[in-house]
């Protein structure tokens, strides 16, 4: 047995597909039957073809014409007279085997495409290079693993998953992922958690260590993997598989159902979403809002900044599907380790500590005032609260509201209607804010706290350093500390709190955030049944004297005891 | 008049001496009288060994051997008689100028030297290039500015000062510096402080505006600099120049006298250093202690971690003297943004909340410890504190605890002595420090708050990056609440608090920590004696009422706007 991250909970048990890079080593041969080789070379022309129709149709159906047109420009190339020709020829003329006259010739248009200097040309050049590998791996009779198209149901293990490989991919024919590197926050397992298909990341070599067709079982809670298992090994992980889809049975019982604990406190389960497609699992999960939607998506998408036009459509595509339920849009949160291709900035020493969100919003204030602009005209469609990040004091808190204000009057004189009753909030994030959180509160509507920021700056651990990960500690006295008093002095002002960083949706935190009085928890739409079932097993007068306790403990060990202790 | 960063304070009326870094071209030229050329040559080795014996000499002087035998090997090169008599052969037999032949020759050897795979012999090459250069600008009559034999008394204007110009530089002769980059942390204004020479930095393009021999007029505190200056101005500059040395004087007559409110609250002011060099400053103005010796520059100016016995040597040498003033050591603060050419890391994407200072010191523990027996060794013979850096939860402090609990059970064992006394405490530079300073206080003898830090990663901004500086504000209220939270919760348990940032020294801020409680200042030694004038004609017991208001404060705005008013 191996343990690595549970990533995404579940129960898996499958024959595993391994994801290899795998080098290509071509050799010159002599044929002698020409006319058999040239139609061995049409046949995987035509396979290639038949390939990429699917996937194009796939990428179609899911991600959209762009993405789609990348596949169009595949085809187009395997339908080039020329290059089929030419190939045809070479194989004829000079007695040669395909896959080396066919690499010959998309070698020379490889070097041509590339000589120019123009972006685009080089563009094709790599679209050649692709196409040109999978007519040579089905010459060879390599099997292109093909996620869009596979035969049976696996378990998939790869280096990682690139955001490509999880776009065109099978999702019914994957029972789980596992994956050498990544942690929680990886794009892995985001990605397996809002696809709620069970992960382990973090394994470190288990590419190396399964073959194709190993028969693998693991638990994406605990994050152990067990390779060729015993039969009692498996029935163990069947039962376990039983209990847990039970529990997810119980839990799809729960839709419709009020989150309020024993003793009658009500609170708001939330979603954190990136785009208007993740609206789905809101409402598979039956979430109540949404606590977090980022912005970033319309502007990473795109070659150049979203017009406002284009930010309206994507803000109303969230809004008007979940109306009347509250949806809370962060202004963008660019920079640090988020960048965008057209708006290039000098490099930063430390860039989680450098100019990004609100700063870089206040900087660049034509780029806010769009963004605001549309979501003040998206607001008639829906319940909208607007929310900004990285706020480190009052002075920029209420620059920000100037702009929002200005991007109002400038509405008003073009007569365009907004709602009028826009709630405006900022984020938590910085220890400067939940320090002044008293004076912040009086001057917005809400505050909704980051945890994963929160986390960092105060314990000055950047959370994607593997070398001081245990630093990085939720748990941290420092951190629950400026969380109760983000709470006291909101709810001092008599406004709402929440919280949307990955802490909200964490079994081992809800009693406590639930104790210090939270109201609003946004976390992966798949938490939420799973934090609702819990928090109507809790009482809430307990959970603030349990609160209490830990709030009084000074160090992250006591903490981490006491609760697993008291549960 | 120009403004830029009043770096140190004073007031500097002189001539401009703009360091420039010249190009040279040489052309080769055909010579009639060869015996002249020779002549001519051999004087200006001549010339260039004088200044190199000068240069030696004031190095062994005030930088010690090792430094010293650099210029050592420079003026064996020029002794060297295969390298004289191959260009006196080449003027003779080619008829050329001297700087051609000179540099064909000495471009051979350094050819020679960087094709050999050994790093010694890699330098022997960077050795003779700047020997060579220094023969040919003697050659060409290009003014070698050789900071450490000046002629007269001058302001010296660079684009920046590095640590090699100021050590050589003649000291008695500069009036202060004027540069192009840098703010109030560069290497030139700390150096410029220390060296009590007044100096405005981040002037941006002043080597471009200043010829040499300018008269130049400058107010170290303000940053205001007057090129060619009006007769009124000169006026007007003495008369401040009189006024400042006149309250200098008034702060001389300070010497002595203890550092106490009004009303009687005593207060220890204390001087940061970072080599036993710095003593003399120490002295000079009067430091009732060290609150912050920097270890680093034993690692720093190292080819190789430095051994036990070498790191003894340099905390006695600071101890011994200053006995029994309290002197408190920092253990290693080494990563984020100060490398170590042989202890070769990862590069972090963010190294200012990475793996440095306690982090790398708990994960090698090797070399903490032999910095920990060192530290024990040097107690005996002095009023040793040693203070753990990055602290950010009670585990490690903890850990740490226990290696100098080993590293003192080695000695016990070993039969050496130590002192008994020695207190142990902790840097309060991350939020979590302060936010679990209640906790903490349990287990050190003393806080340190580190305010550089400590406001970096509260307000979520790196003091080094200029786009975001206006963030960087150490009256943001979150700074100002952590403070008091560690001050309090210190004296709770009874023990002293102090601060070691930059903070601690401006007399903006002394009121009001003054007012929170801090025990103890450390600073620039040069700002020792303002602070002693300042908090002698405070009362505690208003400057207690005034911290409790400022406290209360939610912007930095209403902060800065209430204490211009208060003074």
């Amino acid at each position: 047995m191996i343990t690595g991250t549970g990533a995404s909970p579940g129960i898996a048990l499958g024959k595993a597909l391994v994801i290899k890079n795998q080098e290509i080593h071509i050799s010159k041969e002599e044929i002698e039957n020409i006319e058999k080789e040239k139609n061995r070379f049409i046949k995987a022309v035509d396979k290639s073809k038949k390939e990429l129709y699917n996937i194009r149709d796939k990428a179609l159906n899911e991600l959209g014409k762009e993405k789609a047109a990348i596949f169009d420009a595949h085809i187009m190339i395997l339908d080039d007279p020329e290059l089929i020709s030419k190939s045809l020829n070479r194989i004829e003329k000079e007695k040669i085997n395909s896959e080396y006259a066919f690499k010959q010739i998309t070698d020379e248009f490889i070097t041509v495409f590339e000589a120019m200097d123009n972006d685009y040309m080089k563009e094709r050049a790599a679209d050649i290079r692709d196409v040109s590998s999978r007519v040579i791996r089905n010459l060879m009779g390599i099997t292109v693993i093909d996620l869009s198209i596979l035969e049976e149901e696996v378990i998939l293990v790869a280096h990682d998953l690139t955001p490509s490989d999880t776009a065109i991919m099978d999702k019914e024919k994957v029972l789980g992922f596992l994956t050498d590197i990544g942690g929680r926050t990886s794009h892995t397992a985001i990605m397996s958690r809002t696809l709620e298909i069970p992960a382990v990341v973090g394994l470190k070599n288990i590419t190396q260590k399964l073959n194709d067709g190993d028969f693998v079982i693991f638990n994406g809670e605990t994050g152990e993997v067990i390779i060729n298992p015993s039969d009692k090994e498996i029935k163990e992980y069947r039962d376990l598989k039983e209990k847990y889809e039970k529990e997810k049975r119980e839990l799809e019982a729960l839709k419709g159902e009020v989150s309020i604990t024993l003793d009658g406190r009500k609170v708001e389960l939330a979603g954190n979403i990136g785009t208007p497609k993740d609206i789905k699992g809101l409402i598979k999960n039956d979430a109540e809002g949404v606590g977090l939607y980022r912005t970033e998506f319309i502007y990473m998408d795109n070659d150049s900044l979203p017009t406002e036009e284009e930010q309206f459509e994507a803000y109303k595509a969230v809004l008007e599907p979940m109306k009347p339920k509250p949806i809370v849009i962060r202004t963008l949160d660019i920079g640090g380790d988020k960048e965008l291709s057209y708006l290039k900035f000098d490099e930063e020493m430390n860039p989680f500590l450098g100019y990004r969100a609100i700063r870089l919003c206040l900087d660049k204030k034509d780029i806010f005032k769009t963004q605001l602009r549309a979501l003040l005209r998206a607001s008639v469609y829906g319940n909208l609260k607007i929310m900004f990040p990285m706020i480190s004091s009052l002075e920029e808190l209420l620059e920000a509201k100037e702009v929002l204000n200005e991007a109002k009057k400038e509405l008003d004189d073009e007569g365009i209607d907004y709602s009028s009753g826009i709630e405006v909030g900022m984020m938590i994030e910085v220890p400067a804010a939940a320090l002044a959180s008293d004076a912040l509160a009086k001057h917005v509507d809400f505050f909704s706290i980051g945890t994963n920021d929160l986390i960092q700056y105060t314990t000055a651990v950047d959370r994607m350093n593997e070398k001081i990960h245990h630093l990085y500690n939720p748990f941290n006295p420092g951190v629950l500390r400026l969380i109760k008093m983000t709470i006291d002095n909101g709810h001092k002002e008599g406004i709402w709190v929440g919280m949307c960083g990955e802490m909200a949706g964490d079994s081992r935190m809800i009693p406590i955030l639930l104790g210090l009085g939270l109201d609003e928890f946004s976390m992966s739409p798949i938490s939420i049944l799973p934090a609702r079932k819990l928090i109507r097993s809790l009482d809430y007068k307990e959970m603030k004297k349990f609160a209490d306790e830990i709030i009084n403990m000074g160090s992250a060990k006591e903490i981490e005891e006491y609760i697993q202790k008291y549960f």
